[in-house]
């Protein structure tokens, strides 16, 4: 079968064999948004030569925005549930093959808003098999969209999303810090942790982001110092609202940003566990084969 | 003589009699910004046909990329400080008149980052006179960058910034929570009203700010309604932060966002006082007043 990881910025898709181990993969950093509607033309030139009978895709691609809309599936969802919510897309340019479009999951709370993910709860998935039964795990995805979830059994039963990566894009970019900053600044260990120190003080957010035009204006904080110190604001602010106050938090990432988490994590007394951010393929393997695509 | 308040998008000037009141006035929308370095041609000629004496500046044109950079002076600062600090500015289109410009004021906590204003002070000293001597008072002004201040005896003791109407900004028109508003929608109180209170929930900022999103995509939040959530989220998060806990908060600012700010502090059980926001007129003359350029 293919597995097929499909965002609004990002493509991956891997050849699996019959035990889902990954026999090939292709990726590109081209997603929705570079296909301008044409999603069949897209998958049959990213696929081409790769010609196993069974496509699970998963991600914006089931959005409003995407090929076909799936429906999120609700929180408790395991790999059952989401196997089910799954859509079947009929495509010319893949005639006597079959493709699907997995769901994304909703969250409910009793109290508070809503949540929803498309394509982490494949990652989630994942991983699933390598967590103890009988208790629940906390996992994050740190990104654009970090997202903290909480699965138990193999079953998605809580999650939150935190805009961390797109406030820190915003704010290099576009606000009145950019003056302060170098944006081409490498991480600075000190210096985000430095950020995450002002993120456990007073004051809250919107008053700790002015403290990176203070510091510079003073001499305190380098142009190269300032972008590690706002990304440490940022995410001590995430972790002070979503983090768990002991324990063990997996992480789902790349290498770069799972680093940065785990040194945050540590500083709040909490125990980070890296995992790859390549779950996925595996995840999408045990939905096919919950609905008995492959054997 | 004339006072200027002179920001970085904003130009507004002053003539006053002896005692302080307010004969003519002038302002501009555009600021430091829009001068391109020319501040003396710039100055010459919106005061055109006013020929009084004595000129004194406040607000950005003081700092590093304005006319001339005035250091900062210390909190506690009063009138007498503020005025001592003062700058004269040399320029030949006011041959036989005196210019100055005022510096800012800079706050350094024995603990947490130090704080800067430029302009502010000045309307903080206008109002300065008209409240109770021998207790602090609690003073905001709302806007791009918010300051909270507190008042002793007609002294600044200690302030703080927030970046609430920037994030706003920033956020309405750059990031994906874009695409669930309509930029051009009213205030909507109600909206307004749950934003507060998702901000008083669990989760911090960087978690909330998706929820414009999330319940953008079920249908709660209409378009219209969306701009007026996000600012109760980012207000809510301002006083999370730097309101006091109880008792009188005088607010200084526009109409609009200071009767948003009102309903925000009744939220919390805080008594708001309004202000208007042409108090650095008053502010300008003391300072004028404390120099002994006007008897």
């Amino acid at each position: 079968m293919i597995a097929v990881d499909w965002g609004t910025s990002s493509f991956r898709a891997y050849r699996l064999d019959r035990d889902g181990a990954v026999l090939e993969q292709r990726s590109a950093a081209a997603g929705l948004l570079a296909c301008q509607g044409n999603f069949e033309a897209a998958l049959a030139q990213r696929l081409s030569g790769w010609d196993d009978a069974t496509v699970v895709m998963a991600g914006m691609i089931g959005s409003r925005n995407g090929w076909h809309e799936v429906p999120y599936v609700d929180c408790p969802a395991g790999a059952e549930q989401i196997a089910a919510g799954m859509l079947e897309v009929a495509a010319a340019a893949f005639t006597g093959r079959r493709l699907f479009i997995a769901p994304g999951v909703r969250y409910r709370p009793v109290i508070g808003t809503p949540e929803v993910m498309r394509g982490e709860e494949v990652q989630l998935l994942g991983l699933a098999p390598r967590l103890a039964p009988g208790e629940p795990h906390t996992l994050c995805l740190p990104g654009t969209h970090s997202k903290w979830a909480v699965l138990d059994d193999g079953r998605l039963t809580s999650f939150r999303t935190a805009m961390t990566g797109e406030l820190y894009a915003l704010l290099t970019r576009h606000s009145l810090l950019a003056t302060s900053m170098d944006p081409h600044a490498g991480d600075d260990a000190a210096a985000f942790a430095r950020g995450l120190a002002t993120a456990r003080s007073d004051g809250g957010l919107p008053s700790h982001l002015f403290s990176v035009r203070t510091l510079a204006l003073f001499g305190e904080l380098t142009p190269a110092q300032a972008p590690s110190y706002l990304s440490g604001l940022l995410v001590g602010h995430e972790l002070e609202g979503l983090a768990p106050s002991a324990g063990r938090v997996h992480l789902i990432g790349n290498v770069e940003l799972t680093r940065r988490y785990e040194r945050a994590l540590r500083a709040r007394g909490l125990e980070p566990v890296g995992h790859s951010d390549t779950l996925s393929a595996s995840g999408l393997h045990q939905l096919a084969r919950h609905r008995r695509l492959i054997d």
